[in-house]
């Protein structure tokens, strides 16, 4: 497979400022790396991504996507991050770390481990709102880039493949509301356990001291 | 504002069994009713909808919708449902509760209460998976439905809106993720503040009994 031209890839780390990757100064998929785009028009299509979209709508979307790299240890996007956030990134070569600093901890805690095929930001692509996640490069990373300007454009151009991608999309972004609903549900009756066991062990202190 | 025919109510409640409505049986929004048509199109650019659909691109969508009415206490969705589930539903008229059972408890829990203008059952017109909550009519409610079926010929004769349609339902979706990863995050916190309590009240035991 050959390789994002290396004036294109970002090795921004937590500690740079988060300037805003200028989407269009890169390569269109198609253009610039026929190689990463054939992989790119495969993995849109696998079960991790957006399966139902077909062969050729898949080439469709790839043709408005642009190329880019992270180098290992860089940051791809920034948890609360609020500018120039309106793009997905599909994953092509390499693996991602998802991480949050939510729940207050300071330690980022690690959520998941991204591959080929994934796609992250997704959400950011449809309302432009900040990152929820910061997702870090674990090794070298090569990923397609759909910017919002370049799904309007998508939509314009050719609205059914659009309307599928959409569907796709929210489908996914329904999934994470799926998983996220039965995790809720968990930690509910988990914290139901550690009130009984507070209540217990209250109980108990009462007891011994009237003793 | 007139009535859905009395032939269409729906009377289902949580003891029945769950017969799918026939939607297809449904008059159409904009045949039968004119003036639900227009509280739907209307309704459908509220904020608690899709505010990002313009009043010509809303009306092509209430076109694809049919028309239906549930009484007092009956239930809307159920959680858990299976079976034909591919549907959405704008409400028009009255209030819905939103209850789950899930996290163990055996009384159902009230999520939220939706008034005109909010959508109930949207990640099942996209992917047709089990109910997430169950639905249940507080009052007396009037709805527009759209089925999967609609949504597809609605992408077929008018993709543009489709799509349009489709970024408007991500949207909303991704917010309903967003708040729940809060909420995530705040469960996370109380769950180590519990664990706090939990480790000094057993410290406090001990400390008692070896006084």
């Amino acid at each position: 497979m050959d390789t994002v031209p290396s004036e294109l890839w970002h090795t921004l780390d937590g500690k740079d400022s988060a300037v805003p990757p200028a989407w269009a100064d890169h390569p269109r998929a198609t253009q610039k790396s026929p190689v990463l785009a054939a992989a790119a028009i495969k993995l849109l299509r696998t079960p991790t991504a957006l399966a139902q979209l077909s062969p050729e709508e898949s080439a469709c979307i790839v043709s408005f996507m642009r190329l880019t790299g992270f180098a290992p240890g860089a940051t791809i996007l920034r948890e609360g991050d609020q500018q120039e956030t309106g793009y997905m990134l599909l994953v092509l070569t390499g693996e991602v770390s998802v991480q949050t600093t939510d729940g207050g901890t300071h330690e980022p805690v690690v959520i998941s481990v991204l591959g080929p095929g994934n796609v992250i930001g997704a959400m950011g692509l449809l309302d432009g709102a900040p990152r929820s996640a910061t997702c870090v490069a674990s090794s070298r990373i090569e990923a397609a880039v759909l910017s919002r300007g370049a799904l309007d454009q998508l939509i314009a151009q050719h609205p059914h493949v659009g309307a599928k991608l959409m569907v796709a999309l929210c489908q996914r972004v329904s999934d994470q509301l799926r998983a996220t609903g039965q995790q809720i549900g968990m930690y509910v009756q988990l914290m139901q356990t550690m009130q009984a066991e507070i209540d217990a062990l209250k109980q108990q202190l009462r007891d011994d001291r009237r003793d």
